[in-house]
């Protein structure tokens, strides 16, 4: 499998988590965002969205880290990403699309630099309005995961699963743009528990063969 | 099953589409986004999210519309809105997720009301920003549906399923803004063949019962 990636993309760090928990060998290509790789014919070939991550794995073009995250936990079953109850299913993908629907797309860099070149607002003012859509779906999580009986050292139950693989690159960018955490013990806690898993350091974007301090 | 949700919400529509399509008779509470009915603390206690829809089943509260479909799904298969391979229902949910993920939650009321009351912006860049994000959609989506094999009179084959759900809402709101759908030619064929469907046009936003012109 290739995945097409960018240290700094959560998008990407979630399939890069999801391959690592499913002990997949990965090769990596680097999408240069700030440099707008994801802009040029030949990746627009690969991804008409121009959005990383892609996926390739035999004859397969995938796109969306959701729907590759999906895919690769139907093919590789073991371990599961998601529980097998309908109910518990539903729980731990609407915390995922908590994050990767209700934050993360907001706060995307293409979205970043509209406000930025379209719009003229400064950086004081991406800073806030990114760190505004992270507390508004964190102001969500944490009393869903605080308040919820399947919640347990993980998201759902003692098993880092879906749920987990996005709140963690998430947590990541909400470190980097200082927002105060101590409102979401819950999710902290989670969330310090996963970096303690190999898969998810490995994952990190720090450690990623194309990281830019 | 009790469906929280707003006429013109596209979250809920696409809730509505699936309830419709797998045939299931459903309460409505309608939540009056413009009068922020959705901040209120009956409804927070309900989804501390603050947004639609909310879908209880007896004894869950789901929240997210896609988890909510990918749940109906689950617990009544017939019929089936995602194909039986992994790569098809790979292709199915990253069309629904470019919707779902990447137009939809950026146009948002509470993103366009941030543009507005925080960033000071006015109705003509916001009918901007809002088209903008659509188009850079849609320009991925058309040439996905044109250019591969198992695009038929819907998003994938001949019956529609998760990525017409998401598309139909998200149409209705490009025509509503008046975007040029000329580019979008597989895209529009496919919309006209889906509202040519019961399901569809009962849960268009103007067949609810808290319409409003």
């Amino acid at each position: 499998m290739k995945l097409y990636g960018y240290f700094r993309s959560s998008a990407a760090f979630r399939v890069r988590i999801a391959l690592n928990l499913k002990k997949r060998d990965y090769e990596t290509a680097s999408i240069h965002l700030r440099r707008n790789d994801q802009s040029r014919p030949e990746y627009r070939n690969v991804n008409p969205q121009g959005l990383v991550p892609t996926l390739e794995d035999v004859g397969q073009t995938l796109i969306q880290s959701l729907a590759i995250i999906e895919y690769l936990d139907e093919i590789y079953p073991d371990p599961p990403l998601l529980p097998k109850d309908p109910a518990g299913r539903a729980r731990v993908r609407a915390l995922a699309d908590i994050v990767a629907c209700d934050i993360h797309p907001i706060n995307n860099l293409r979205v970043l630099r509209y406000l930025m070149h379209e719009l003229g607002h400064d950086e004081a003012a991406v800073a806030a309005w990114y760190n505004h859509w992270i507390a508004a779906g964190f102001d969500a999580l944490e009393p869903l995961l605080a308040n919820d009986a399947p919640t347990g050292a993980f998201c759902h139950g003692d098993m880092p699963g879906l749920a987990d693989v996005t709140l963690v690159p998430q947590v990541v960018n909400a470190e980097r743009y200082h927002l105060d955490l101590a409102p979401y013990p819950t999710l902290t806690r989670i969330y310090e528990n996963c970096m303690k898993l190999e898969p998810f350091i490995t994952a990190h974007p720090n450690n990623q063969p194309d990281y830019e301090g």
